[in-house]
Parts: structure tokens; sequence; C-alpha cells
């Protein structure tokens, strides 16, 4: 059995390679390497799988997942520039693959061990990944 | 291969544990405890798996599973309150997990055992379970 | 120009007429009158008429509209059953039209007559209501 | 961890087996076997498995993909009749299961076997197929 | 005061006019002109504007609204084709401005006069159409 | 009559007025303030209100429409910074409701006087403008 939990954030990216020249990140990564930054509202679900608690019905409180996906993720990246604000993207490039890693990560060192956890998060209405760990 | 189909109800409920008092209540189970009841409109996906019947090109009748749905869940569960009117919930918190439990065995009972079933539903747009049975 | 605010809230209610026999209220309301309530996820917009403020390029700070929609609209009916535990609808039966009518003019109350008003409330996907004031 | 690509595509058809009557193929199909066709907006999405490539970051380019299944499967049959005007569906009837299969089918022959191709199609928001091979 | 009921059909068309050869209908129309139809899950909404009736609390009982929906408008237009199927067609290329005005006529003839219509239709998520009479 | 055509543009931006303090920035636009800007999907209907054309049963070619919204909107405004990039926000805080007003005056030099344009923008599913012009 899974829950899932979703949140969103708004921020600022741009997918760059230092290592590449411009002309190269502009044929690899077209619009999303202009050098300005441009922003989503993504939406972030997040899938814990476990078994019911019974003594409260719940497999986890989502009162408690809404608060560590608001303490971990959102605190961190709403509102910001993944690439110059956000420490976690250092070396990273901020593509929707490697958002829903570092996300992942976070989750994982704050939920029990005895809940699996997917992460899935659409970049617009046409982009989405899901990762579930162990890449 | 797997179908899905998705029908919505409406219904009040209470997340209450008569053995604890309602601090207790409150404190683990917040405004859910609230005694007067809540409500939601639930969205519930119900997906089979099983292969293409090469007879008729499908896995299931969708027109079929539409009507188990509506005899077996919509009319127990719609426009009701599923602490009080839902004997289905006697010593059963319904919680979104309970809810996805009830609704699975009631399909299992009625749905050939070639296929597997899933319930996905969502409490708000926020919320969701998915259940695949044997929890 | 207007600006609009989405919030939801999820309440029990129940169609019911006391002056009416249980059997008219059944005829009239059908599933709605059931005695043990339901619920919906109700979501609300408010739009707010009215000129940009040149000093803000805002007609009116989102974060305030939408603090005013928790603290006079969330705060009261969020998890509550409309029939039982809000005084607004005494002698009110909590029809989508009738609780337009509610948050319409309890916002009224709260924003500067320079805004005109419109609340629109979906009780589900299939059903909506707009309200303009002075019905 | 998988990407996901959403595109939609409108089309015509009919669910009819010309070695039935039109009165079985009525009773088995219902409205979908009616003589002159009915259509959908046909929402597509596909999702790739593989792994992240460390050079971009990325499973695969969205724009890639999204430039396959515009030559795969939206030059074939968006503003086309699947019955009449789409070889792909000779002697199959067009059952969104085994449109899911045909699209399937079509993708797997352009896509590096590295990956793994899970295709979601909804016909309606209420009737949705997912497919992922070897049926 | 307005209230809405949305409901959808699923039909086949295609825009073309006889009077013109079939390159200016391509010129015109583009994809919309193939000669085998197409189709669209059409989402209607109507919305009727009204008085709240002091003894039900509603403008008008939604399940009179939604029979009457059904039976002038599903009845007639779903899982049919709009040019071959419908002779409110007759004469007229089933544009969603045109099926607009159809649409409105047929439910103007069964409201009562007290009671002012707007009919919007989306033929995909990105195209629309509102139209409230006397064109 | 209105017809509508729904596009969506990817975007970073900050609300700071230059004349301000970066507190009294922080106080009275919040996170928007952020110095290294964050983002938006938004999501831009254009209403075009007019009469039918007789010969085409269209207002407007609805193609037409989505090439004017393409050439005027997308290209100047799809990934990239309206701080920086944009020429037409110079002096212009890019609230939404300057958004509405600076996307209105770029369609109405495009698009013929017969027709009156309304534009709606959401910068997220909770917040939206409407703008009709003559604000």
């Amino acid at each position: 059995m899974k829950i899932c939990r979703r949140e969103t954030f708004n921020a600022a990216h741009r997918l760059f390679k230092p290592e590449w020249s411009d002309e190269k990140n502009l044929a690899v990564f077209g619009k999303c390497s202009y050098p300005n930054y441009h922003g989503h509202n993504y939406a972030l679900e997040v899938w814990i799988e476990g078994a019911i608690n019974p003594e409260t019905g719940f497999i986890m409180d989502l009162k408690l997942l809404k608060d560590i996906i608001h303490a971990e993720i959102l605190e961190r990246f709403d509102h910001k520039n993944l690439n110059l604000d956000c420490p976690e993207f250092n070396g990273i490039i901020p593509t929707t693959e490697n958002i829903s890693v570092v996300i992942w990560d976070l989750l994982r060192s704050k939920i029990s061990t005895q809940f699996n956890i997917e992460v899935v998060i659409a970049e617009t209405t046409k982009n989405k990944v899901s990762y579930s760990g162990n890449n």
C-alpha cells in the first residue's frame, strides 16, 4: 500500500554545463540553456510505501509527511534559483531527473527506512520524472 | 496490461477512535476528528490487470467494470456518512488507507481472479492512496 | 481588471428543510437529503475587480486576499458540518447557491468597497455557482 | 528512474467486428459501435525507464522523445479515422487496449532497447489503459 | 447569480464546406477537413442565470438541468457523427462556434425564459467557445 | 460569442522596485522579491469576442490566433527572464497584473478592432488575473 502527498514549489533554473561552450549548451539544452534563467511551477508527489498502522489506520500521518516536505524541500527550493541559491545543485545540472534524485535523497534521510519512497516531479503538464532510489 | 475506470463519490466521515479520549483523538487526527463530521469528493480509480481478450479487444468491458463499481461501491458509500451509515466500517477508522482496503475487498469478491486489482483513492487533490491487495 | 485567489475546504452538509416531511425532502433534494450528511471538497475562487495600484503593480496583494479567505472562510467552514456547526446557516439550507451568498457577505464586510467581489464555488467538478452580490 | 512525455491527438473510431452482425456488435460494444464513428481527444503518456546519462543529466532528451512521438504517432493518427485511414488497425478493433499495443510497438522500433517503455492512453478522463509490452 | 452543470460527450466531425473544392477546404480548415472525420471529447458547461428560489435555495435544481442536458444534447450528439448523423447540422459546418449555437437554441426552447443561458464548449483543453445567445 | 485559445510559457521573474530598499521590497513582495529570481509555468488564455463569420463558421480561425500568440507572446517571453531579458518590462514590475496588460497591449496591436480581447493569466493554479483593456 502506498500513500501520496502532493505539494508544489516555484523555482528558476537553467540547464548549463560550464565545461561546454555556449554553443554546445544551446545545441544540447536548447531554450533551457538561456543565460538568465526561466522557471516552473514544480508539482511534487511523494509516495510512501508501507503497511497500515493498526493503531491509527495510517501508513504515515500525511500531516507529518507534509511537514517533512515543507521543511526539507519547500524551504530549500521554493522561490529560489536552483543554480545560484541551492548548494545541493553544486556541480549538478538541475534537470528534472537530477532534481528528483536530490529530493529523494533529502527525504530518504528524514523518513524511516521501514518505508519505501517514490518521488514524482512534473516540471510542466507535459514533462514528468519518477524516481524510487538506487538509480 | 492494465485498464482503469475512474468514478467519484461524495461522503462524510470523521477520524475517531472510541478507545481514546477526545483530546488524544484531536492530537492524533487533528481537524479530521471534529465531532460533527466533514466530507470529501472521493475520486476512485480501479485498475484491472489482465490480458487482451482477442474476441473483443478488451481486457474487461469498461462498461461492466463501471457497473460493478456503481453497484458495489457507489450504492454503498455515495452521499453517505461512512462512520454512521456503513457497516463496512464498524470498528474501522475511515482513513483513506482503510477505505481503499474495504473497496478493494468488495471489488475482489466480484471480479474474476484472472485479473489483478489496484484501487487508487484521492481524498483531495493533495492526498492519495494506492492499494493492490495483500497488505 | 480582476484577480482571483483559489482555496479549498472540506465540509459536510445536508439539504433539508425542517418544515417539510422526510418524504418531501427526499423528493426535492434526493440523495442530498440523506439524514447523516455527506460532504465535499469545495473549491472556492474569489475574484476581486479593481484598478492596478501603480506603487505595487497589484490590484490587491494576493497574500492579503489569501489571509482574509483563511481567516473569514476556511476557519469557519473547513472540516465542519455546515448544518450543525455553523451559525451562518441557521435557517438557511446549505445549497451551493446559499453558501456562495454567505461567503460573499462575509468577504464583503472585510474587503474595501473600492473592489467588486465575485465568488465562484465548485461543489464537484460538475456543479458550480457564481455570485457577484445583490442577488 | 522514469521520464514521461505527454501528448494528445484527436481521432475518430468505431468498435466493430465485421464477422459479427450489427446486433451482436451493438450488444457487445454499445454506443461505441454506431456506424458513422465518434471520436476522442486521446491523451498519450510515454514513460521511458533508464539510467541518468551523467553527461547531460537526462535519461533521454525529452525534446527527442517529443519528436519521436510526433513523427511516429501523431503524424499517423492525429485528425484521422483509425478504422478507415490507418492500416495499422487493419483487422484490429481500435479499442484503447489495442491502440496502446499499436503505439507501443511503433515506439519500441524507434527507441533504443536500453530503455523500457510504458504507454498510458486516456480515451476520456474516466477510461485509461497502461501497456508495458509483452502482453 | 449563476449555476453551472458540466457534462461531456464524444463525437466525430469534419469541417467541410461542400461549395468549396477540397483544396480550398484544406487551405481554410487544415487537418480538420480530412475526409474521414476525426473526433473530440467535448466538455459542455451550461450556465443558468437567475434568482435563488427561497423555497429550495436553488436557482434551478441541478438534477433537472442535468436531465435536460442529457435528453436534449447528449442523446442527440453523444457517440454520433455530427456531419452524418445529426440533422441539426444540415447546411451548418460543425465548428465549435456553430455547435454552441445549436446547443444554446436547443436548451433555450426547454428552459424557462426567466433564466439566461450561457453555453461554454471546450473542444480540447486549448480551444473553447462561450455563447450567451443573440449573436 | 467568444472563443478562447490557451497556451503556456515558462519564465523567471522577480517582484522588485528599485526605488525601495531590499527590506521594503521583502516586506511588500515577500518571497517573490528574492534576488535571484524564481519562475512559473504561466497559463495564458486569450478570449476573442466577435460574430461568427458565415463563410467559415469561425469567429476567428483559432490556428491564426495560435500563430499570433506564438509570434507575439511566446517568442518574447517563453524561457526568458522577464526582468532581465524583456524590454517590455523596463520600469514595470512583472506582477501578473502587469504581465496581463503588456500581453493585452501586444495582442491588441495585432488583432482587428472588430474583436474585443480578454487575457486571462494563471501564475499558479491558485493565482489568476483577467484583463479586458482600458484599466
